[in-house]
């Protein structure tokens, strides 16, 4: 019984998914489902996208919390586009929330739209949204051991992003044992380290991001 | 529909705990519930009050994990009794999973059952355990607005734990703004900031919880 409830829920996300994913590619957009902890730098992260992709490109944020709309204010006053969606009690966003949101922002494309989503290791790894590029984010001071404790976030990752490296030798962390979890159960997403905060290795987040954008 | 068997597991669930706090209390023991972000250093915390507190006390940890034993291998080499449960992809532990791992641990008080649950700050919230007290860990690098993004589980703390002050300075964190949020929706939860890592505030938090197990 419960696993036809659990079923059904997430066939309609599926559909809706789809359509997002439809609606994004007639206009010239990229979806990118941003995932991570809370506070493992999802916003700031964004921002220095935002700041480093080309100015001839029309980027757009959605930014998913539980409560708050502390995030989309920072964006917003940045000059970019953005949009919340507060879900109230609910662990991660799903294709519906996303399509509300949608219709909230006047999008044009060539661009990207990032979808923030909650911060959360578990649950969002289940909910498609119509994005085409899903960026995990985790960051130095949770430690190396996240992808062996959330294996299935990780697995799903089509880049993963490593943020906080200006925290290496203030904290236990060691690359190898990061990068061999992460290898445990994804051979081929690159792993890019960066620091949002001090805008270090971004570049290559956005060359991959303007690459990856045109499969 | 959704919400009728939402009501009918949390209903269990409650009876569960119920049953749990029972067992606990009769053995003399205080079930802590440890809640917390992934990577905010709750096994670190739980390793650093089984050492501190004194030897007299019988206590033991349930370590709960989406995947992995990490944690539990580490607490049973440092000479301390521990159990394992693994949710699979489940973001919270439940009162049941709680009731198999007391069976797996020879528990006589008088003493702590630390319980970690699974790193989330949303899906926690829901479920009863059977714990006496609830503790919330945040940490500095997740950054100050925490309580303000994820408010029902401050709301529900009986103390908050402030760790990895030792990164104070190293990244963006305004200790007033922490306060505020936690204040915002919890109005009588001390608040004690430590850093697990260099065993700094434990003894308070220590003092607190030997008062607060009495009642």
């Amino acid at each position: 019984m419960k696993i036809n409830v659990r079923k059904n829920v997430l066939s309609d996300n599926d559909q809706q998914a789809l359509t997002n994913a439809q609606r994004l590619a007639g206009l010239g957009i990229s979806g990118v489902n941003i995932l991570a902890s809370p506070g493992a730098g999802k916003t700031t992260f964004i921002v220095r996208l935002l700041q480093a992709l080309p100015g001839e490109l029309n980027n757009a944020v959605v930014e998913g919390d539980v409560a708050s709309s502390i995030d989309t204010d920072r964006i917003i006053a940045l000059g970019f586009a953005a949009t919340q969606i507060n879900t109230g009690g609910g662990c991660h966003l799903d294709a519906s929330m996303v399509a509300s949101a949608l219709d909230k922002l006047t999008l044009r494309g060539p661009g990207f739209l990032f979808i923030e989503n909650i911060g959360n290791l578990i649950c969002p790894a289940d909910f498609r949204l119509g994005e085409s590029l899903r960026l995990v984010v985790a960051s130095v001071p949770e430690g190396d051991d996240k992808p062996v404790k959330y294996p299935a976030i990780f697995r799903l990752a089509d880049a993963v992003v490593l943020n906080k490296i200006d925290l290496l030798g203030h904290v236990e962390f060691t690359m190898d044992n990061f990068v061999a979890g992460v290898r445990a159960v994804n051979a081929a997403a690159p792993i890019f380290e960066v620091s949002a905060r001090n805008v270090a290795g971004i570049d290559k987040v956005v060359e991959w991001l303007r690459e990856a954008g045109k499969r």
